[in-house]
């Protein structure tokens, strides 16, 4: 059951295909791209990769509304930048960049034309018009082993007339429980998504997405999390995700 | 815990948010929009709605490639259409249209500003560049009640360097899954989707999805599908849906 294996990028945490024995170890990798628990360490590593100094996603920009820009000064306050030679508030937050791409180079060990490779761009953030689609930061708390994302849903992710579509909704899921799995040891493969969805996400609004790790079991991360309004009196969705942590010598057997 | 109740709309069979009085039976509608056994009533029906014909997205463009043909000439040979007048295959599949946009006074119950309305646009649909995000059309078979959705993947929709996005391959299970059960008797809401990657997508592949009714509970509808190859050989994804039949008195409860 072997399967070609993503290259291995120094300083990323997410892979491509991988080769599992058993059907249940068999995961597919989803957005956990350019994750890291240290933001500067990947900023310096960046240029050196791709040239020139990409778009970060996860900062401001005019579309945010007031509940996104709230919530976002409110942990960006409590972040490790900026509470550096300040007073220690008891929760130190960092925050995630974000990209749109990968490496050109990156074919994830499949065989992908030039036009593919040069045109690829992360699912979350392949429309570039601000507000049109997905906008989000992630702040991870490392001494709780917690991730906040703040989620602004853009009139172009639409599924019900004025509704979230719930594909979106996975998508974010999925992307906030990955990226929280990869950061707590090594890279990570989505092996299972379980999500009940109990109350629609108006379009345009902003959310809270809170991810925890329930349980590490060898090579097994257990992580579940929940989506709410801002002030968290209302849930939308709850959901688990099982992700797999793989070590560098798997990745090397081809 | 009533929630908003999204408007109705004669000929489609999704709704926004939905009062319910448990949390399990709270649910969210994704993308089972303008879905009718009927193409042929729809496609009378639309110009009325719309104004002038919308474009529909199901139909072939320059962008499908070999497998993604081969796949859509099989089964619009044993579609209903083609096969009027002709010999009976024992097959009878039914193409579904497929649109990127909802009624301009849809509001889902839900207020949204003039600019999201008129903006908005189904997620899935949301890219009009051929072959860059999602490019799809979906089958009905009425006496075995059974779906297969054809999809190809495009450059857009990247996780993994090289592999389709997990959260892009939810969107499409919810897609195929909530279409399916909205197909077999009344509008639906999605209440649970879980899934099981078992193997990555290459970026730029066509896979095969299809879809079967596991159960019917009273209002509850269980659907399983499974993501392969598309000569069926590779698995790589499981999942079930649960979804929830809505009557439209249900629907009239503000």
């Amino acid at each position: 059951m072997t399967r070609s294996v993503g290259r291995i990028f120094s300083g990323f945490r997410c892979f491509g295909s991988l080769p599992f024995g058993n059907p249940p170890l068999k995961t597919q990798c989803s957005s956990v791209l350019f994750r890291t628990t240290s933001e500067r360490t990947l900023m310096h590593a960046l240029p050196k990769i791709f040239g020139r100094k990409p778009r970060d996603f996860s900062l401001p920009n005019s579309s945010w509304g007031k509940e996104m820009m709230q919530l976002y000064n409110h942990y960006n306050r409590l972040s490790k930048e900026t509470t550096e030679g300040q007073e220690d508030h008891g929760e130190q937050w960092t925050r995630l960049p974000s990209y749109n791409r990968t490496l050109k180079y990156a074919t994830g060990g499949v065989y992908l034309s030039k036009i593919i490779q040069s045109k690829a761009r992360l699912f979350t953030r392949n429309i570039r018009d601000p507000g049109a689609s997905f906008e989000y930061v992630i702040f991870f708390r490392q001494d709780k082993l917690k991730c906040a994302c703040i989620f602004q849903a853009g009139h172009l992710l639409e599924g019900a007339p004025g509704h979230v579509h719930g594909g979106a909704i996975a998508t974010m899921i999925d992307t906030i429980t990955g990226t929280h799995a990869s950061l707590l040891s090594a890279p990570v493969m989505t092996a299972n998504l379980n999500i009940n969805y109990r109350s629609p996400i108006p379009l345009g609004s902003t959310v809270l997405i809170e991810s925890i790790l329930d349980k590490e079991d060898g090579r097994k991360r257990y992580i579940s999390c929940r989506v709410t309004s801002t002030d968290g009196s209302k849930l939308h969705t709850e959901a688990t995700g099982l992700f797999l942590s793989i070590s560098v010598s798997h990745l090397l057997k081809r």
